[in-house]
């Protein structure tokens, strides 16, 4: 089959190499409907974080169930399933606290840019449609297995509740989906920090009510000034860098919560300074099978369109044109036809 | 009238010096009935704060209106009055959210180890009190100042529910309010770290279900068995040093919050730890004007009984045998009779 390797930072390759086997009785395989490239994909792809090389890579994913182990009970060959990038059995205590991102036998999920790709812990990871989606629902699908999962966590723990006033650090693909969330969970406003006029655009349509190119002190002075001066409810942190959770610390009224899930490159907070700004925090790696079920409930009711986030499409062969669009940032996020 | 100065670590001193009087029309003037010592007093009195010197001590209190400023319309004269250390007007927006401690006119009160003091922002600050509270209430009152509605604070920031398992870490005279508070709040169990039997016996009057005497990873180890491996499910974090945030943050369970209270010496976190723990965060002073109302009823109806913290009382001439007690741990808290 095709599979993607990512051999040094700006070396990624699709090559033949050997189909997934089933390894545990709790695994199975599935053939790709279509995967995708995701924000932290382009961490190690710029040298940014060390790995093992090659690395074979993609954690997105949604098809068709090719074989199951002899402990898997919840899908079987042929169903359409969605999963989470983060594998769980969600029966432990952590899972059972909506946490499943940090469930005691958690792993990320790997290998999911190719045509066919295992999944651990089947049972706990993955939701079987009860029918073949239509196909031009497979874009969304896709997105809900991280992307969509992501930015819905993020602005499950800033706490969006109805009514609030909600700001997205972050235009990249989950910032996008934060804006959805944030309105989809009721806030009445949605401010959206972000530079770049197709990503704007996005934004509006995905429900922003205010857009804020200006960054820095002048981006924290634009909120300010559109929320009488007083900050914003709940904050949605979609980038990770040190300067995005400085300006997601700075527009955040006391009291409200950063919901942080840009992977943290380099940030440190200074305890004192977050205990006189009250800036309530919860982040890490989105617990998406907790949203699961609901997110492709609204999908396929198509109450919401998370599929439009992949402004370009390749099939799989053309990864890593994929890579290079968004490194430079020609493209929010490219799904690859499998 | 007799004040105590604080002119360089280790030498308060109690002095005469003028009372007094009204600065502006939200003022009021107060007679102590008691005054205290916190543990916050303790980091300039060891040297660990800058001071501006001499500085006018004291910040919890609790006594009779002597003056009220022309502005001032919920308090009179010869009413008793309980206030928060955290002076505010309670109209701006963050006080609206019951963030009074982050108020736009946010003072703290200083200057309360005295026989009288001046009470800025009075309407939004005080509470008054139908008539004269019995004498053998005025701690417990005294307590509702600050170190009561802190302890409070730190649960509330926790997110305690009915049923959930809370650990305090610190077993000064907060932590020792927030094993009370937790208990109000509803936890089912409240495991309290501490090292010192007469404070281990004061935790369990309040209502600790468990005492964990070891601390560092043998700490972490035995909060973890007595959690089945979870960790908490709330962790009251009441010290404010590197060592006891780093406890904290290693005994809370992924999605748990850790409500900080103990102003923070030297911490620093680390975003990728703090991201992948899933640990929530919420601290700062506290805002005890929003707890005060419920504080002060539960005490005049004896439903709870904070001023036990009080393990040495003196009069006020003596104060610095107060700090020099709690200092060194002779004392958990010195209550100053005025």
């Amino acid at each position: 089959m095709l599979g993607t390797q990512l051999y040094a930072p700006g070396d990624v390759r699709i090559e033949e190499m050997p189909e997934p086997t089933l390894q545990k009785p709790t695994d199975v395989t599935i053939r790709l409907a279509a995967t995708c490239v995701c924000g932290s994909d382009l961490w190690p792809y710029r040298g940014l974080n060390k790995f093992e090389r090659p690395m074979h890579m993609g954690h997105e994913y949604c098809g068709t169930v090719v074989e199951v182990g002899s402990a898997v009970t919840s899908v079987k060959p042929g169903q359409f399933v969605v999963g989470s990038f983060c594998l769980s059995d969600n029966t432990c205590p952590h899972c059972r606290y909506g946490f499943q991102s940090s469930c005691v036998q958690r792993e990320f999920m790997t290998g999911a840019q190719s045509q066919f790709a295992r999944v651990p812990l089947a049972d706990g990871t993955l939701i079987a449609l009860d029918q073949q989606p239509d196909d031009d629902l497979i874009p969304s699908l896709l997105a809900a297995s991280d992307v969509l999962g992501t930015g819905w966590y993020a602005a499950v723990a800033a706490r969006v509740e109805p009514g609030c006033t909600a700001v997205v650090v972050g235009d990249g693909a989950v910032g996008l989906m934060g804006v959805l969330a944030a309105r989809q969970l009721g806030a009445a406003r949605v401010i959206t920090m972000s530079r770049h006029k197709a990503r704007q655009e996005l934004a509006l349509d995905y429900g922003a009510t205010d857009i804020v190119a200006e960054r820095g002190d002048d981006g924290v002075a634009k909120v300010k000034a559109l929320t009488d001066q007083i900050g914003a409810d709940a904050v949605l942190e979609c980038v990770g860098t040190n300067e995005s959770m400085q300006q997601a610390l700075a527009i955040a009224r006391p009291g409200s919560m950063i919901g942080y899930v840009g992977v943290p490159h380099g940030v440190q907070f200074d305890g004192g300074r977050l205990f006189y700004s009250q800036t309530g925090m919860l982040g890490g790696p989105a617990p998406v099978r907790r949203f699961l079920p609901k997110l492709i409930d609204l999908i396929l009711t198509r109450q919401i369109n998370p599929g439009k986030v992949f402004d370009l499409q390749l099939p799989l062969a053309d990864v890593a044109e994929g890579y290079k669009a968004m490194d430079e940032r020609r493209a929010i996020k490219a799904l690859l036809r499998v």
